[in-house]
């Protein structure tokens, strides 16, 4: 605990000195010890994603430490468009263009305390932010798509290189860990400046807090510096697998979707608005005195001045996995193969207490578009920052 | 039947006059009842598909040869980037660049007869080329993602644009068919002229019937003359779902590896020669009087020269469907999730007899590659040709 408190003092001057060096992209493994941010969290995300948890095996940290070494030092070469040293690539990108490869390692709550044990001496380092998300309304998370001890995230411009470099990380995860679930996504380019469409057909996205200033960056989404040290220039992930009942929003009529969305379809403007990035219609009434966006509407519960302010970074990609079978009892026109398709919302940020727990407490019980949603997965992961020329997670494992 | 054998002849005159019309890809329903081929057959391929097949639940012909009209017509102006009429386009790919999207249609057994019944008085038009695929050696078909009465294959430059159309279409089919199956898959763009490599990491496509010649195209994919009528100007699709062991072909040592496929992998030559595209060594033998490609090589088992000449029009897919949950009692290290990833293998033939069944039929008893390649899923369909100002199948159903 003496090294990892005299680390959180570093850490806490590296992070004032290193300032706006805090935006550098990760390339090379340097000498110097200057903190720097994991890759995948800053904007604008790619198109492809493939999504991946896994449940530790390792019997001691040591080996977790390993793990973490050789998948920093594989990432450092896959993101370089380098093959993997080590192993035999399995050569399926070669003669791809490089594809922008993003890789970013998240820990979940099990590397802390899993079933109650404290399997590598690390409960006490467990960060505050990283508690269990709660229950909420209307929950039906399928455990083999929720949890895991650790992440990753691999955005790439074609789903080959995204899935590639989770296929090489699997291979040296062997015997430490096993994969727990996975989840590919995609989020097309609707060209420059425009907010992409998810697959319920409205723009996903135009709120965002603006992480290009460094304040606003600072406030939401990198870890407080009253936070860990072994966080600092980290981040929060929340990853939520969230089904779309397409079939039942395609038969909805485009003035109801607009209501229950608190936005227009086609432009993307608030209701009664004209442009898609001005404020929403929160406090404007109609005639009759009713709130021109709906008090339950999903743009409303979702903005940070109906939420104290509480804001994240989405960073959300839609999902196809095909088709899978739906069976109520009743009605009997529920039964039958229906899309199995949705949104896979992954958002960083500060502390997911007060952002996505705060924001996504009320929305549960209130969202209008809680008639065509489910969250059928979850995952909940602690991203460090890291320091030049080591590993990440070496100031929690080293 | 007096009008389909009247059809019959028309057809046959419309094909020879045709000639090289055939070949103009399908763009606007056109009052010259000249024949042409459904777009989405002929190479090259697009980088994304969305393959879905259906159940019909259709009591009447009419009522499936309504549920063609109407896709065929939302096809067009699909195609065309135009929204589909008579419903309220789901808008997910508003503003999305065109696509080059492809919608190509397709009949299966059970629209002829399904559990023994002749539902729709059409066994009689069933053609001799669609007889059910027999049973294979270590097929492991999986009901729920086998079969199907009609098809529907979607291919475009981004996934979206894709699964934007299937989900328009199977509105369209509302009351008239139910989703049974689907499979996504992607081929990205390896550069012009480069073979793209498949998640094996071997390139995949290198021997293609030479499809540019007219003369290799109509004995090889265009239905025979002596088909059916209705489909003249079409062609057979045999889709089958070949899940790949990743996890095992990675940790397979490189020179095991091609000795498997019968090709060098980085270069894709045939073993023991220099050039991907220079003949198979199938009749060369090393000093010890071995075979330098192995007698069950998979290069060689799929040679047309080892299968009486046998060729079929591949246009394959890799597919990721995440992990899922591999359960064998012994060994125990075979327990755990494995990649849910492989081959959606897509092959377009004038016969499936003498083409697909023929080649596999060897290839299922012999082929190195079947300790890593199991087929969990399969589909049979009749694709017809396609009169301008008709819908698709209108020579059958009409």
């Amino acid at each position: 605990m003496t090294f990892s408190l005299s680390r959180r003092t570093l850490l806490g001057g590296a992070l004032g000195l290193a300032g706006l060096e805090l935006m550098r992209p990760a390339t090379s493994l340097a000498m110097a010890s200057s903190l720097r941010h994991q890759p995948g969290i800053m904007l604008p995300q790619l198109p492809f994603l493939y999504f991946i948890t896994f449940d530790l095996t390792a019997e001691k940290k040591a080996d977790v430490a390993d793990m973490m070494r050789a998948w920093t030092e594989a990432a450092e070469a896959l993101m370089a468009h380098r093959p993997a040293p080590h192993l035999v690539d399995s050569g399926d990108v070669d003669g791809l263009e490089p594809a922008s490869l993003t890789l970013t390692f998240g820990f979940g709550p099990g590397l802390f305390t899993k079933e109650g044990k404290d399997r590598y001496g690390l409960a006490d380092r467990r960060p505050a932010p990283l508690a269990d998300l709660p229950r909420f309304t209307g929950d039906q998370l399928v455990p083999a798509h929720t949890g895991g001890d650790v992440c990753i995230q691999s955005c790439a411009t074609d789903p080959q290189t995204a899935f590639h470099a989770i296929r090489i990380l699997a291979r040296l995860a062997d015997g430490r860990a096993t994969p727990r679930w996975a989840q590919t996504g995609f989020s097309p380019e609707f060209g420059r400046h425009q907010t992409p469409r998810n697959l319920m057909g409205f723009k996903d996205g135009t709120i965002q807090p603006d992480i290009a200033n460094p304040a606003v960056a600072k406030r939401v989404l990198w870890a407080a510096p009253t936070d860990e040290a072994w966080m600092q220039g980290g981040t929060y992930l929340v990853a939520r697998i969230i089904r779309i009942a397409l079939e039942h929003w395609d038969r909805t009529r485009t003035g109801f979707q607009e209501e229950t969305m608190g936005r227009q379809k086609q432009s993307g403007a608030p209701i009664g608005g004209h442009h898609e990035n001005e404020p929403l219609t929160l406090s404007q009434t109609d005639k009759d005195g009713n709130p021109v966006t709906s008090e339950n509407a999903h743009a409303r519960l979702a903005a940070p001045q109906e939420n104290g302010g509480a804001e994240l970074l989405r960073r959300s990609y839609s999902y196809d996995n095909g088709l899978s079978y739906i069976a109520e009892r009743w009605p009997p026109w529920r039964q039958g193969n229906e899309f199995d398709a949705g949104l896979m919302f992954l958002a960083y940020q500060q502390d997911p207490r007060t952002a996505f727990t705060r924001i996504f407490e009320r929305m549960s019980k209130f969202d209008m578009m809680n008639q065509y949603t489910t969250h059928i997965g979850s995952g909940l992961f602690a991203c460090p920052g890291r320091l030049d020329g080591h590993y990440v997670g070496e100031e929690l494992l080293g």
